[in-house]
This record gives C-alpha cells, sequence and structure tokens, in this order.
C-alpha cells in the first residue's frame, strides 16, 4: 500500500447507480489505496434514479447531477483547482464514446470501462481527441492489473522463454447457458442486447479482455485471424460463443476462445504461452501463482508477493505471499497506473512508465477492431481476415 | 457492497504507523466498504513517528496524537457526537492489554487484533470491563471472515456432515525457517520475543488463528490437548512449531499443526471436517471453494457466490462467482460485523446475528487460555492437560 | 481383474523390437489380465533384430521370424487349433496397410496402432477387406480405454449434460519444442518423417488421438473443418502444432489443438464438453477423475472406483476409489475389449456390446480421413473444409 | 520394462484365492514385468476353494493344493531346479507368521504382505529366522514403490532439503465412516476383527503404510510417540482413527494420521517432509509429481519420467512423462526389487542396492512394534512412549 500521500485526486462518476454491480467495483478499485474521492457524479441515465444514487453516495447535491451534460457543464464552471481530475466512466457500451469524448475534449482525463465503444470510427475518433488534449484516457481491462500478469509480460520481454511461437488463451463463463435474458438479470440483458452492446456478444464482453491479455503479455499484433461466432441460446442475437485461429506478425499462432455458454465454468481465463524455451501458464481464478515450464527443467510455481519476481509484479502486489489478493486488487492496479500517470503529469513531471502502468485509449480501439475483424471474418467464406491493429495506434506514437 | 448508507463510524486507531503493514491492513479493510473514517489515531508508540503517521494519513494535527493515553483523553474531552464510536488497537501484543481495558473501560467500542493478549488474567479482566461497559469489542481472527468458512460452519449447524468426528486443522509458513529475526525483518524481531509476544511464537500467531477456525466453524470445545512444541531454529527462544492432539467434549478429537518452519509453505491453513455423514474441505490459500464430501455420493465444490450457498455466505461476499475474493474482503467482513453490531447499537435495536458476525472479547479470551494450556501441555509429562475454554466465556451469557 | 478363465488367446506381434517403446507397451497391457500369450512374430524388419528380439521373449525358433510375410506363411500352414488367433501391429505407420492388409484378408483379427494408415484410400481398403471377412479389427486409441472417459460418454449418451453444444479438445506435448530428431531420438526421427508418418505430424500423431476421443464421448461427426498447421522448428517437415475449429452436424461447435512444442507439457490431452444442462472435463494426467458440472449446482467430481459409475467405467476398472489406475490399465482395456468379441466369436456367439468396447478399423478410417481433411484445410484459402467421416463408415453398418 | 530376460521366477501363492482381491493385485504385479510365473500354489484356507482358485488360474493339479502345509511338503519333495523360487504370503493377517515361518525355515525366499505379524514376538522370531536361513523376504510395503517416492528418499539422502525437521504424513480414508462390517463387505469384516486384524484396525492397516513411508523417505527412527486412537464407528472393537505424535532421535519432529473415517476421503496417503533448506510433498492419489520447496526459490513440481531424476526414481518408472503410472506400477517394482535379489543370489553375486531395493523383513518388524507401542501409548497417562525400533533390526546387521 502505498507509502506516501499526494493529494487525492477528486472523480466524478459516470453511470454505477443503484443496482449497478460494476460502478461499485470501480470505487471500491479507486478507494482501495486512498488515492481517489468521489466528489461528483451523474449515476444514472435516469435523473430521479441518479439523484438518488448520488445521495447514497454522500455526494454534495451540487455536484449530484441528472444527466453528465449537467456534470460536465457545472465542473467546466468551477475553478480549475476545484474542478474533478478525472471522470470514471461505467455505463453500458452505447453511451461510452459519447461521454468519453466529450469529457475528453473538455480537457479531464478519463477511465472507461471495456469494450471502449461500438466501432472503430468512434475508437478512432477518441484517440484522435484524445491525442490532441494530450489527456490521460484509461480503460480497464482490468485483468493485466494482476501481478502475475505482469510478471509473466516481463518474463516474456526479458526472453526467458525465447521466441514466442504459439499463444492459447480461454475464456470459459457458464452464466449465459441458458436464457436468462428478459427476466431479473439487467445484466445479461444488455449483453444479448445489439442497441446496447453492439456487434458483439460474448466476444465484446469477454473476448476483447482475452485479446487484451495477449497483447498485453506478449506484445504480439494480430495479423490475421479466423473466427467461428456462435449464439448457441436460441432467440439471442449476439454470440455467446467465439473460437478464434490468430497469425500474429513475426510467425506466432493462436487460439482465442471466449464463451459464456460453457456451463458451470464461472469467470475462468486462462493465458498460455508457448515459447521457444518454456511456456508460461496463468489463470484468473487462481491468480496468485503463475507457472512456468523451462524447456529442460522442471516447472516452477511462482507465487505473488515473492522476493524474486520483477519490479513490475512486485509493486502491483499489496500482500505478503499466501495472503491472497484477487479481483479487486487487480482492478485497483489499473486506477493506481493511471493515478500516477496524472499525478505525474500535475507535478509536471514525465511519468515512471512502471508506475504509469495501465492499458490505454489506444489498447481500448484495438480490441475494438479486433471486434469488428472478429464479427467480419465470422460472416466470410475466406479463411483469414486480416487485422489492422496498428492503425491510429501509431498515429498517435 | 452495501447498498444503503448509514453515516460512517470514526474511528481511532493505535498503532499502525509507518512501516507497520498489518495496520495498512485494517485500514484497507475498514475502507472497502465504505463504513468507517479515521479521525484519530495514536499510531506509533514514538511520538514523533506517532504524528508524522498522522500526517500521512491526512489526520487533523488536534486528534493526531503523540501517545494512546493523549488520544483517549482528547477524544472523551470531545462531544459525544463528535467523539470516535471505536478505537482499532494495531499495536505488538504486549500493548494489546493495557490500551484496550483503557478503551474500553472508558465506554468506547473496540477492535483488537490478535493474540489478544498475553495472560488469561489479562484476557478474563478485559472480558468483564467489556462486559461491565456492554461495549463492542471485536477480534481480528480475519479467517473467520471468509464466505467458505461460513458456510462451512452453516453446514456443521445444519448437519450436513452429520456428527463432528475429527477435525484436523493445520497452518504451515515457512518465512521462520531459518534466522531472520536481528537483522532487517521487523515483524521476525518482535514474533520471536517474549517480551513483546508472550510465551508462543507460532503457536500465539498462527495457532491461535487454528484454534478460532475450530470452534468458528464446528462449535467444539477442547475439553484436553497434547502439545509439543519446538524450536528449532538455533537461539529462537519461542516455539517456532507445534503439534497438538485435541479431545472435545461431547467425544470429537481433533489435530492441530502451526509451524513456521515449513519451508516453501507461504500461508497454508486448511481446515478439515469429518463428520458420520460426509466431510468439509477448505484452504485458505485457496478461499473461493468448499470441498464437500457427502458420505455416499461424489464430492461437490462449492464456489464463492453461488446461490446455493447460505444467507451468512452470501453476505459476505462482494463479487460474482468467479471473480476471486480474497484476504482483504475477508479481514472487511470482521469489520463489516462489528459496524453492523455498532451501528444497532446506535439505532437502539437488537443486532441481526447474521450481520453483526465477528469474533469477540470472549473468543479472544478463549484463545489465550488455549494457548496457556498449549505451553502447559508441552512442559508437562502428562499427556492431557486440561482445558477450560469456557471460565470466563460462561460468565458473560 | 477377470474372475474367469477362459483360455489365453495366441498372438503375434509385428514389429516391436528391442528399443522399441510401443511394443513393450502393448505386450505389458495384453498382458495384464492374463487374456493373451504372446506365441509368434516378427519383431523389426531388420531380420537379425527380429530374431533376437524374439529370443529376448522366449519365442519358440519355428515361430520367430525375421519378416511379416514369414509369420504370416507360417502360421497358415498349421492347423487352425494352433494357429495364432490375432495378430498386433505395432510397426511404425508407413508398414500398417501392407502388414494388416494381408494379415485381415487371411482371416486373421488383427490389433493395429493409430494412426491407422496413410491414406483414405488405404483405410477405404482395409475397412472393406475386414468387412468381407468379418474380422476383428481393433486400433489403440489407447485413451478411450480410460474409465472416466468411458463414464463420461455414458453420461453424454443419456443426456446428463443436456445437448451437446461445443467440445473443446486440446493435446499438449513438448518433446518435439526443439530439434531433437537427427540424433538420439528415435522416435523423434520416425514421427518427423514424412516418408514413416505420412502427410502430418502432430496431428496425425496425437491430433488422431483428440479426433477420436471426441467422436467416443459425443458421438459427434465434424460436417467442416478449418485448420491452421504449423512447423515451428526450423526444418521440420511436418507440423509440430495444429489448431482447428470445428461444426459438427446438427449444430454442435468444436476446437482441437494438438501440439508437439508446447514446453513444458507432457501429455496433456483435456476433453471439455459443454453442453445445455452441464459440461464435463477430463485431463489425461489426473485419469481417475471426471468432473461434472450441472448447469444450476455445485461442480461434482467423479472418481474411478465410484459405485455410482456406470456399468461400462465400473467394468473397466480393477482397483477400489484412490488406488489409481492410469495409462497402462486404459490401453489393457482396449485389448480386453478386443479378447471379449474375439472370445464371443469363439463362441458362436454374438458379443457383449458393454464387454467389446474398443475402436474400430471404421474408427481408424474416420481417423485417416480426418487428418487429410486437415491437411487440406490448411492448404486451403477457404474457411471450410468438409469432411465425410462416415463414407465408408455407412457402408459397413 | 526389462530389456533382459533371466529366467522367470516360479512362485507359489498362499491366499488369493477367488474374491480375493489383493491376490489379484499381486499377481498382476508379479506379472507385469514378466519375472515371475505362478506354478503353485494353496490359494484359500478352504480346501475345496483352494483348489477351484488355483484351476482358475491354470495351476497343474500336482502343485494346487488345499492348504499351505500340502503345498510347501509337496515343494520340497521336488528336485531344488522344479521347485518353487519364493512363495508370495497374501492371507489375512493371523495366519502371516506361521505360514511365513515355514517356508522361510524351509530355505525359500518369501514375500509377504503388511503388517507383517501380529506381534513384536512373532516379528522377532520371523527376522531371526529370515537371517539364519539367508533368504530373502520382502514386505509389500507397496508405497515404497512410487517412483517420486524414490525421489524424495534420494532427495533427503543428499541433502536437497538439508536436515529434516518436521515429518508429517496423513493417510485419510473413509470407507469405514459408517458401519459396513458385518454386511457384504469381507475385507471390512476381517478389519475390524481382532482375531484376524490383532490389536490395531486403522493403525495396523494403514498406519503401518504410513509408518514405513517416513522410514523410507527420511530414514529416520521414532524415538517416542504419544498416540490417541478411537473406535468412532459404534461396535467397532479396534481402532478407526490414529493420531500421533512422534519425536525421532536427533530432535526430528513427527505427525502421523491414520483414519478410515475420513469421510469422502478415498486413499489419501500425503508426505511432507521439511528440512531446514526446503520441503517435500508428494500425495499418493497423485503420485507421478513430487513437489520440492527450496527455501529462496519458487516451488518446483518434480514429474516422474524426467531425465533429471535420480537413478532409483528413473529404473523404478516405466513410461515416459505424462503417460501416468499409479498403484499397479508401484506394486511391480516391489516385486522387481525382490527378483533382482534372488537373481542375484542365483547367480552367486551381490545385489546391486539400486536393483534390489524393496522393503524388508527388518521394516516389517519394526513396523509391527510401531503398533504395539502406539497400542500401548494411547492406553497410557504418559505422554510419551519409548519405540525400540531397532531391537531386532540392529541384530541382523
Amino acid at each position: 500500500m502505498a507509502q506516501t500521500s499526494p493529494r487525492k485526486l477528486r472523480y466524478a462518476m459516470v453511470g454505477g447507480g443503484r443496482d449497478a454491480f460494476i460502478g461499485q467495483v470501480h470505487r471500491a478499485a479507486m478507494a482501495l489505496d486512498g488515492r481517489y474521492e468521489l466528489v461528483a457524479g451523474a449515476l444514472s441515465s435516469q435523473p430521479d434514479k441518479a439523484i438518488a444514487s448520488g445521495r447514497d453516495l454522500g455526494l454534495a447535491a451540487a455536484r449530484n447531477h441528472g444527466s453528465w451534460q449537467d456534470l460536465l457543464a457545472h465542473e467546466l464552471s468551477l475553478p480549475a483547482e476545484q474542478r474533478v481530475d478525472l471522470v470514471s466512466i461505467v455505463t453500458p457500451n452505447h453511451v461510452h464514446h459519447e461521454v468519453a469524448r466529450a469529457f475528453a475534449d473538455a480537457g479531464l482525463h478519463v477511465v472507461c470501462d471495456k469494450p471502449l465503444v461500438h466501432t472503430s470510427a468512434q475508437a478512432g475518433d477518441l484517440v484522435r481527441v484524445v491525442a490532441q488534449r494530450g489527456t490521460v484516457f484509461g480503460v480497464t481491462y482490468n485483468y493485466t492489473g494482476y501481478p502475475m500478469v505482469r510478471q509473466a509480460r516481463e518474463m516474456v520481454r526479458q526472453g526467458v522463454i525465447g521466441e514466442v511461437r504459439k499463444v492459447v488463451v480461454e475464456y470459459h463463463q457458464g452464466w449465459l447457458a441458458k436464457r436468462v435474458e428478459g427476466g431479473q438479470n439487467k445484466q445479461a440483458d444488455w449483453r444479448t442486447d445489439p442497441a446496447r452492446s453492439g456487434i458483439a456478444g460474448a466476444m465484446g464482453d469477454i473476448g476483447s479482455h482475452a485479446e487484451n491479455l495477449i497483447a498485453t503479455v506478449t506484445g504480439l499484433e494480430a495479423e490475421r485471424l479466423c473466427a467461428d461466432l456462435t449464439a448457441f441460446v436460441p432467440g439471442r442475437q449476439l454470440d455467446d460463443d467465439a473460437s478464434l485461429l490468430l497469425r500474429f506478425h513475426g510467425g506466432a499462432r493462436g487460439v482465442l476462445l471466449a464463451s459464456q455458454i460453457a456451463a458451470g465454468f464461472e469467470n475462468d481465463l486462462r493465458l498460455r504461452v508457448f515459447g521457444s524455451e518454456g511456456s508460461l501458464d496463468w489463470r484468473q481464478e487462481d491468480p496468485n501463482q503463475l507457472v512456468h515450464a523451462p524447456l529442460d527443467a522442471p516447472r516452477r510455481v511462482l507465487t505473488r508477493g515473492s522476493p524474486w519476481l520483477c519490479e513490475s509484479a512486485r509493486r502491483a502486489s499489496r500482500l505478503p505471499t499466501g495472503h491472497p489478493e484477487a479481483f479487486l486488487e487487480a482492478f485497483a492496479n489499473v486506477y493506481l497506473g493511471v493515478a500516477e500517470d496524472i499525478h505525474a503529469r500535475l507535478a509536471g513531471q514525465p511519468a515512471d512508465p512502471l508506475a504509469a502502468d495501465y492499458p490505454r485509449v489506444e489498447d481500448g480501439a484495438r480490441g475494438v477492431r479486433f471486434i469488428e475483424a472478429t464479427v467480419a471474418s465470422a460472416a466470410s467464406e475466406q479463411k483469414w481476415t486480416a487485422f489492422e491493429g496498428l492503425g491510429d495506434h501509431r498515429a498517435t506514437d
């Protein structure tokens, strides 16, 4: 946990009102290290609910708004030293673009949930706005916040497993194995609704995490992909199951599986990276360990908190070995990286890359393009669909 | 996470200043559900360090004290509506009794780390004071906060595994497998120092958790015990390894193993309960699952967050299945139970037992007597040493 | 283990001489239940080595041959009551067709290793010959001999997991992660040599096991497939890594991964079947358990030897629960099924299907066509390559 | 598997007739490596059943006897070159001593199941007879035949984990968790019957395996022990649960748990050895791996078949890594060691200690004394009961 105490960053939240599960997760993650305080909000698209939710959270009346437009207008009317430092956007996907663009364009830092937006046009637009304004823009690909994911990334970078040859990432959930939308399950409702989730279902929701995990850990960029998308549950409009073959620049191969009809599986995200000198194996449901199998030696089980881990993994860890950390801490690590970047800017200094370690708008944009390419591939008779992951990304370098 | 928002409880902390690991854990656990705010403190026994630590945490100067005596005096000078609701005591063990007694005697609620105090005389004294004042007194046997521990407790209570016959609890750590005291490891210093840790080492530190876990889950009270305590590392004055045989009232048997020289083990607390109709198996390092083996049917793997868990386990859970929770959330659950109890008292209502679910001063006292009986047994030629776990406890019922 | 003792079946072995690992496995598997005795052989393609190997194994000189042609001729010269009942063919793949065809055509029963032959033309030819002669022809897809695989098959058949939606089978090995051919590793030499292994490497060797496991457990037939085959190790002519998307008749989907460059993985064959009512999960390296996750209830861990398993699984088991069985017993179960079928024929009775449970020539033929379709797909720009798994198979029904 | 082919050893079996599970295991284990052939027997104490069982197994009428006395007399009447090399005794325990003594005294080699005999007087007698005759006498402590147990033994010997400080061995079974004796379960009948099983139940049956595993792997000899024995199931005369504290010569400590009322556990024998430089962890139900945790480095998972294992582990292995071996192969390794010793004697050469690796009569005798000391301790008010494990053993060195 943080030893020093720079001032708390003031944040506003858009979405995340009463009954919104993920808003609570974001707030808990932001609270964990004492680096943020919630001071303003537009917590629902329904004004009454927004206000009531803000009251629950103790927002001052003047900063508790019925719409994000009001929130933004009011913040801009405040002197800079009172204004929020950033906004956290935790609405359903279809609202992301409009809100994120407006706040970024106004020069505020933004954290936005994934998948970033619905279309690559929106994504490109957002990347440009953020580049123009020079603001911080984090995307909560929260699984990259796990210390052992960062350890894996570092081991790949250091060449510990040699040249990466194949990546297998799978993300198995079972919560949509039967028809739960149209009932009490609000999350199921919007996740399976094209109007709110966009062109992809399982692929957009969890497939995008899988894509990001590959990119984060291996640094590989897909060059071509071949996808099979299926909606198994009758009446469902979006895919609830996705299987992809991947070919990366440089010759590596990949497989990405994302399913929400994997009955009995909960949130089983697993990454395996096979290199010429060894392999790595990590599972989100057992996140405190990373298995490293060297080519010609016994498997080694690396555990979070151990002194022999890399600096990046150690910084992302709060508790000693054997005292497990989990989902919330990983989520908090994304926000910690954002806080470090914002504080560096407030101090007029370059951010320490090891500290300002979080997924950015370009990662989110690449994820959107990946979803589009997947959907295009699924509709194609051709085996391979090209993927231009670096288009806009490169533009911002 | 809590949907409603009673006012935050104001707390002071004694101990837990700069570099004190466990103080940070307590603060993070208290922050997690937004039920507490830190408003005062005496964060170290060294006045300078205490003040500096309080500044780090943003304490107002008037409530940032160099000693717990000053803290207490100042709080008592405040009007009741400004005074702290409770104090959290996270000092080394030898300071617990004096501080806890003073605050409880002043009518303040207290949370104190375990083991509660050094002697059963101190423990009995504390139980009496708390009973007289009618205050809340929680002890942070944090492992009982895990949802799947609560599930196990409920299954035992419901008779799912029949009559409990044998309990095996083991707690294996390896961090004291070599001589680390006398160097940079402050924690090792005081844990191995009789002046600060009392009469037991591993038995006091982790053995007390193991004892509490048995009592919490099974409700069994030991009647007799037989202990072998060893200090393996040369020069160490307190045990670093403990093995106990237990006989419970009613005929059940038990084995308790607590070792800090188990090289390569991190924090491997495991509980197995064998009943006439099945068994339960839980491991702290894999805390989101509980294995239930019915007598004549396949093993079942129960996972945190599942709808078929008991009310108590569900209330102790914040995230869906597969999104792992861990140490911090379990710790927070102890504080959540304390908050529920204090808020009930503030509201003049009886506490909901499912909500006000936390280890109490009597649990802490029984733990102290257990440590004493263990040390006595280790010095005895007789196989069995009687254990009077309920002495003071019964007095308070 | 078998309680009754029909006479031992006399067998000859072709291949499997000195230093041939797999020949020893076959002999040990045949010996396990006391149903077979080795009486003749042509144990190597090198006459001297064949004779020496036969002497090692105690073969009588008259039945210890330097070539399989001599073996066949001599057996046919014997009176029927002395002649071998069957021949076990454990040569490298390229010899399978010629030998198997000759013995089957002579009316002898045959067991042949997988993959069955090099081409679907050879396979079809073999299916026809066996059908004409009415002989027993087993193929040692040994992994289907595991009791818990048979349990999985029965649960699928009984509809325990509802309608099968998706099958994920993966087979990860790492022994070819570096260039080991061309050195001391004879197995690596022929496995990577097109002349001896045919058109596929990893896909032929372990991919064919994976294909068979899907077909055995689910009964699904692939309709189309999409394959990516890669040879990662420089200079290697055959694939050492295969990734396939599958579409089955009836709408189910599948993924098949077979890799021999998965550094650090040993023989990690895993099958997951996701149905509308639950899922099944089995791993070859932990073969005594099968995890069944019902849709809305806790996971159940089924273990070999338990009384609640199906008849087929119980018959395939020799030891009580907890006394692990493994590779050899599974292998023996294939031979046990063959023995049951031959003995039924010797008795002039129909075989008990539960007893005569083994992969047949049609399974081997389908496997060969599957390899061909995979290689064709890998070379195609089209996403989907049709698979006619049932061509010859149907003809024999 | 053995490459060379010395002549098969001729053996007789006493006990192990129809319906006798363990007799089948012994025969399968002896058959596995082709080193033995069954040529004579007295397969039951009931003459009719003995004869019928021998017919099932194909024994020649002249060597198929109704009593072990007849068997012995007939064998002694044969010329040495026809006589059996050894006898395998797989009767219930109470018959062991009489039979084993008679055959050993006649100069025949013997393999006998464990626990060896009922009393230490019988055990001492047997040790003396064997020493006088100079014969081979193996005891089927079969778990010591696992390759990874031999690897653990070698690592302890080599000092890889430093000085051994603590050993925890547990053996949990659940098959006697309810009253199954007095019904269809013949094994339960004699295991719970003092007349046939001797003075101990769980302790004699599985506790003796646990004791032997400690001694084999660590080489430590207990000096004192403290036992709690319980019969949980009403009406049961012998213990079904045992918990022991151990003190070894030299200062190491131990814990031994053996329970047959551990509902839901199958055959869960686990050994942990904690040393000053690391620890080892092995489980019988997952026997192909051994976890080695060095003091200050990540855990290593050693797997059977790996080239970096010790010679002793490699020799005990038949299949490559990932192709699991299990119970039967471990059992066979005990018989392989016996065969090596007998063949060495037949050749008039000293046995290679790495080859002639099997538990001997002295191990069996120590096990009997251990059971007696345990029962004595359970009845004692004194904490520690002395253990003279080496009494007779030393005499034979």
